[in-house]
């Protein structure tokens, strides 16, 4: 079988490779598609070699379907459509024993510290095993878990109905938090930097801030006038800071109401100046939201399965393994919103009706 | 009648003025103690002439007798002992309508906006009254607003029987956060780098940690191994950042377990670096709480009335209006915790069971 592994140095390697065999609990899934995300870059760009174990095979957004199971596994039969819920936490940290396993004080997060789905055939533990519904394509499928991401932001920043939510930075994240919080019953905003996406994000039925200029005729005004027009001088309900850039945390702190939420999604390498006397003045709350719990992920089934996510807005493209390299190239480039790599026999540029598991 | 006034230059003068009579819906109040606090200081200082009104007649923390009520007031007699929640708000913001008027979008803020306690009759909003009990002594009363900031910090935060609490910042507003928190059960450590003041926090029962250097036969350890120690390797369950430093904000979410909250309670002038890594990393809560509501200052006025405040340890010494000057200088060379002004008549040392109101 074929797998495709990061070596370093920015090179991806494509190798043959022995079909693994399940052992007792686990699975061997059938990859169908892999989406590529910003963690996969990083580690693409090598700002994770300190993590990874070289040849590191990457992929942790999936779909496929069983190809057979190891000893004493339950409750899942070969042929059945699946993602994979790529979290191992060890079940005996005080974060898991107070029932916050996603966040285990010693998570492996599977694609990353240990090997992901950018291969023909992936041994994960049956446990790991979220069921995809009939009739939902294997491309779609694959979207499954940054649409978790997303599901787990919004409700970590409890969303209602009726919120004013801005989303600042309108990559595949954004947009599919703005699509959940929408789902929600919010109206959103996106404030976002890069006018091809501020372009592709109102595509999708979102109102959008250019936080350099004011959006649309009121180019000097800033984001904070913007949404306090918006919102009638209240300000945002909650905002996501999913730039991860240093403006995009004041801004994050200016948009919000009294009492308002703040919700870190994106991941800031370094500490960043933040407002604390707005956070102070008007009783803010920062919350850090991270990954997602199973309910997330059943959640974002039905929001792709029902049709909610934008699944042909949202995926640029879909190439072979052997183009991975090149994909990388492609969203450093900005030229990409969301690329999947099409690793089971001819995927590539499937119409949507072909499901998995059928 | 005394009044002492800040006017500018780091100067207090104490006048002589006309005794005034209360409006429709106002009161007149004999003041009898004042607390001084950081605020007051910041005017003392120069650092909020931009805000106040030269001459101002500061003064938010204090007990007193109504003097004389004006037209339409209800619900009072001269006589009755009382404190004053020192807020006024507008009521029509979006933060009044969504039922947060402590943290109204124009909120004055009386003693420092409008004139203050420092003077022997001071005319206040009815609304502003807050009955205190017969036999609570006046210079304890005067403690009821900081203990009605530590009540609100503390109901903010979440605390619970059990919690892991740190508070960083053992100055008077800390040390009361400490007790309210003991006091709602849970189990308090106080981070302070003066060791005179850690002393005096670890005479109030508290366990305390040396920022510097960890505490007591481990100096190299540092606070997150204390506190790693202190809660089996889960971390805090609530901390309270109380110093307002750089560093301080940096322990903070350092310290705190998987899913536990921050409360920002001190004034932060400038941005601080925050840890946002570790805000997703854990999926933290920040939580700015800022003043009070009505009913922190009634369960505050129970606290103090019970002995559960430890007044005589908080209070450093009372003085007479005409020291007001050399008290801010002694709050300023850390000489003190809380100093009173006695503005009545013959509260100087007055002993705590005089009480006012009888």
């Amino acid at each position: 079988m074929k797998t495709a592994a990061y070596v370093g140095n920015r090179t991806i390697e494509v190798r043959e490779a022995e079909r693994p065999e399940p052992g007792p609990g686990q699975a061997r899934v059938r990859v169908s598609h892999v989406g590529l995300c910003g963690t996969d870059l990083h580690v693409f760009h090598g700002d994770m070699d300190a993590r990874v174990t070289i040849p590191a095979i990457l992929g942790h957004e999936m779909s496929g379907t069983i190809d057979a199971l190891g000893p004493g596994v339950t409750g899942h039969a070969p042929g059945d459509a699946v993602t994979v819920l790529p979290l191992a936490w060890d079940g005996t940290c005080p974060a898991c024993r107070a029932g916050n396993e996603h966040i285990c004080q010693h998570l492996d997060f599977i694609g990353v510290d240990t090997p992901g789905a950018l291969q023909e055939f992936w041994i994960v533990d049956a446990s790991t095993l979220v069921a995809i519904p009939a009739g939902v394509p294997g491309r779609d499928a694959a979207l499954v878990e940054p649409v978790a991401v997303a599901v787990h932001d919004v409700r970590r920043g409890e969303v209602a109905p009726g919120d004013a939510v801005v989303v600042i930075g309108g990559g595949p994240i954004g947009s599919l938090i703005a699509t959940v919080a929408r789902h929600a019953g919010a109206r959103v905003a996106v404030a976002e930097i890069d006018a091809g996406r501020r372009e592709a994000v109102a595509r999708l039925g979102f109102e959008t801030i250019d936080p350099g200029g004011g959006p649309g005729d009121d180019p000097g005004s800033g984001p904070a006038a913007w949404v306090d027009r918006w919102t009638g001088g209240a300000g945002a309900d909650v905002v996501f800071e999913v730039s991860g850039s240093e403006a995009g945390v004041l801004t994050a702190t200016a948009l919000a109401k009294v009492r308002g939420t703040v919700v870190v999604v994106a991941i800031h390498p370094r500490p960043r100046p933040v407002d604390l006397h707005r956070v102070f003045w008007r009783e803010l709350r920062i919350l850090g939201a991270r990954v997602y719990q199973r309910t997330d992920f059943e959640t974002a089934i039905g929001l792709v399965a029902d049709g909610t996510v934008p699944v042909d807005d949202l995926v640029s493209a879909v190439v072979p393994i052997e183009e991975l390299g090149g994909a990388f190239g492609r969203l450093e480039r900005g030229e990409a919103m969301k690329i999947l790599v099409s690793v089971g026999e001819g995927g590539v540029g499937e119409s949507p009706d072909e499901g998995v598991g059928r």
